[in-house]
């Protein structure tokens, strides 16, 4: 992607997105998802969340969200600050919501003491590493639109979830266009980018102000060629799937060699790229000395553990003699 | 109005507006309008112009007023804050504007580095006591509403509009509903009410949300037979036109026994209620100790004088004598 | 009340606040709690509650608070829109937020992905009817002066809560002023008002914005004296403290009544003048026909008894008459 | 600057500011103005701003700028829509503030109708391309302050003004750090750079909270030593600086090459790389053809031409060619 920027950093273009990359990568997104698309670049993920929310919010509108959504716990409430907008957020396993979660919101509609439910966001891969089936989201999708509310979807991992899926383009269709997607981020720099992140819009009801949005909420770059020239490099020959899969491949990779450790409770297989260990504070901070991974919930000792597409099956065999040193 | 109040304090009635009185005070602004408007009742002057406005703001839209306008100057900037909003702001002489106004946003469409002006917003009278001709109100909005944008009347004076044009309901039809107002607010506090404001909405558009939005935006009382009751009183028999058109009367006897005082510049005999006289520092501060009127523009010595419905010819006659002795 | 805004209505006096009555309003604040507070009158409740968290909020602030509090369930997202503020909520059996809440938010302190909790919001008498004790309100207040946080106190019921902790001026300041809270609302309308409510700052850090702060949010009343009267009325010989305690006493009264009827669930006496039984579908509903009272919890047939400082013991005795022929 | 961002892209390092370039470069910065300023790095010139702005912020404040100015006039609404704050924007000759143009907002301090002056937000070089002397920004600031206002310098072009007003270290403190400046942008992209700007603050106020203020405005880069390391270049022997002439030098010879033409009306020399010609619409529209430039005034055909740093004086001759071609 390095070498993308290098090549759009030739002459002087127009900026704000009117120049060839950007149109051409516009394009490429069309072809991706087989249907008229609009994509807008941004800077960054938590201001791809906030411009997609804020190009699809009424007035008094709420977002119905997973407790454990990355919109609720990792952005320092810049949804509620630049959107002026209630997170009714949902408890749950696994950060994924399930049509039955839309029952408790019911009692709010028509309600003038409550906001209305207007968005249900989601987030494919989920924050706890779980995988939304085709079927999981087309039916959280139908029940959310026969209730009058949009679906989006926060895509930061969108290359490993459409390698877990099936690993084709019309993996990824499926999952989003066909199951009811209004609007989605489609990641890049978790992918292994440099900056910037894409906005999809599946529904066109959003886009009549949407351009200007983009730059109201401080996410339009001007020189927009170098976020689009990443992206080109990434749909070519479906790239982003390749590195999501390999990303994959290697936690379970991980898995394999680490869940027979008892205290670890891996009990099942990661469905993308991540897993969350139980590993007690001394290990832990003996391995975090030299390897990097964060903690989850400190208060049980769990931790996640993320493979990247370019980590090697010699550094996953030194980071488990590592852990093996320490726990078993 | 306070007799509404007391009358309206009797049993126990259902809260939040489901009460008989507010019901029917709903169905007199049908009447008043001869249009199936939705009234909804709030607090105050400034809470009824952001409650409006937010209920008719689209993502990205900025709201183009007169400079001198009330939400502009006199709202300690409540709709920046509560609306997130630009307000474009157009110099006028007397608070008016004019289709040739619209001409300066017209480079804002289409400009993904501005917001997209949204919202014409006038009041009526204006700040400067003049007050907008039928005629006026409909090329304005036929200018506003060709380009793509609403129009919002700020009423707070509406009943001396409406005695000053004319006096009858068809007048304040004419200069509304007909004229192409979208929505409006409707005068409560300076017609004699205790507290209280109605916003009426005329394009049914904004009213899917906005009885949540009032709550949201503060504004929503949960006691608000006592509102209504004040409208109710104020609309039986067009009372607010009588107590309009009083004020105005006052305001014509205080020109007509200063206009000859050269100092004071009273060119022109006042519109409504409200005159613009020029008063030295001196005798200003002077009259000021016994009669209570606001400065307007210090830089030019200039003071605004109001009358309400219920000051006598005594009064003025007194108030007069105490401007010749200092004066003329 | 409504005896003391017609008193109020007599002749003209300066408007927003600079009015004798409101001036004398303030001091008999100050004598109240025995402490030079600033005391500003607002129109309504939600209204209060967003004045006086804007007033207290910093730069990426977040509140704590109830999961059940009033601000987060009944509001319509009013603090997330006018505050663009983030409300961490937290589950408890009564509304009432203890120290060890307060232990689940340590983790966000210094973290630049969560905002920065900076106000723990309470509410006494809380939403679920307990009254916080002045050991519990000092215990949570320090816990959270402790942490860098203000205490705010939503006292839209502070008339009951301070008859049911002991029924003095004394028992007021105890659980308020000399108990940690930093600003507070004092409750007019839900205590017998037409209108208004009334901030009380302890702290004066928060004073030196929030007179702008108070028409910002669209909280300024041009026509001040009609809040300040009502409150001059009840502060005067403790009317408030009576009042209270006269709803507490009925609402005992209800419960001796009733309590003995067991699918009613009524196991412990109300604290104060709420309490909340268990009703079937088919008799609430032939109950509601006549006898005016909220739904609470309809997924177990919960509803929301509240008793006002004006019923009398007949009245209660003919609804107790009538719940007994349906349940008894 | 790309190999900056190359030789960044090797290895895992920690994300979100904790790599060892983001805090060379904090040093660096503080190397830069011999002082312990705080600098935090941002996506882009917009959010750069809001980012500021934000922390900087009182409750009620409001922001001085020119009418002219990037904040009121090319960011969409930004600082309404994520500050809730109210511009209050004065007519200029040349986007310069002025002492004497603090004189108008005097009124506003006290007054409860009014928000409160807080922030005096200057643009160096300015919109119009004119450059503020040292002892204009200090005079400036000691206004500002004397009237209990904060200033904030936009320095989206801080090379070519450093550059052009003596082009040493000594330049830059002398007219930011020791004029008073409280906060600064330090601008990248229009330097070279592929994306990120620099917000420098001085006071220590506003860094209490101005780390998670950042992510709350969506501009914290998880990657940031990528944005790090094109700031490590650019201060690395005062490259900045370097490029800042070159610009000014070709702004310079193009307008010592066409200033004879005399319906361009290029009366005085550029102070820094920006020129203000007037070009009638067919020659503009055939020139632009080719030319990549923005029209600045259509109404009075004006345009405006900007100089890079990498422009060479072919390309400037082949430009001024094009120019006489049309219009000598």
């Amino acid at each position: 992607m390095l070498e993308a920027i290098a090549a759009a950093n030739v002459g002087h273009v127009p900026a704000y997105g009117a120049d060839p990359i950007t149109t051409r990568t516009e394009v490429a997104f069309k072809e991706l998802f087989d249907h008229d698309v609009v994509t807008q670049f941004v800077y960054g993920g938590t201001g791809a969340n906030v411009f997609a929310l804020a190009s699809m919010l009424r007035p008094a509108d709420a977002i119905v969200c997973a407790a454990q959504s990355h919109i609720n716990v990792d952005e320092t409430g810049a949804p509620e600050r630049t959107l002026g907008t209630k997170l009714i957020t949902v408890p749950t396993p696994d950060a994924k919501l399930r049509p039955s979660d839309l029952e408790s919101v019911k009692s709010m509609f028509g309600n003038q003491h409550a906001p209305q439910p207007g968005i249900v966001a989601i987030t494919q891969v989920t924050e706890l590493g779980a995988v939304y089936s085709v079927e999981e989201i087309r039916l959280l999708s139908d029940a959310a639109h026969s209730m009058g509310m949009y679906v989006y979807l926060d895509g930061a991992r969108i290359a490993n979830a459409t390698a877990a899926l099936g690993g084709t383009r019309e993996t990824l269709r499926a999952f989003t266009r066909d199951a009811g997607v209004d609007a989605m981020t489609f990641g890049c720099t978790k992918a292994g980018g440099i900056f910037g992140e894409a906005v999809v819009f599946f529904n066109p009801t959003f886009t009549t102000r949407s351009v200007y949005v983009r730059k109201q909420v401080t996410q339009l770059h001007s020189k927009m060629r170098f976020i689009a020239a990443q992206y080109e490099a990434m749909l070519k020959d479906d790239l982003f799937i390749t590195l999501g899969g390999q990303a994959n491949k290697a936690a379970r990779l991980l898995f394999d060699k680490t869940h027979d450790i008892a205290s670890l409770k891996l009990n099942t297989a990661p469905a993308a790229n991540s897993m969350f260990p139980i590993i007690a504070k001394a290990p832990r901070n003996q391995l975090q000395e030299w390897a990097h991974f964060y903690d989850w919930d400190i208060a049980i000792d769990q931790v996640r553990w993320m493979t990247a597409w370019d980590v090697t099956e010699p550094e996953i065999d030194a980071f488990v003699a590592g852990v093996r040193a320490l726990l078993a």
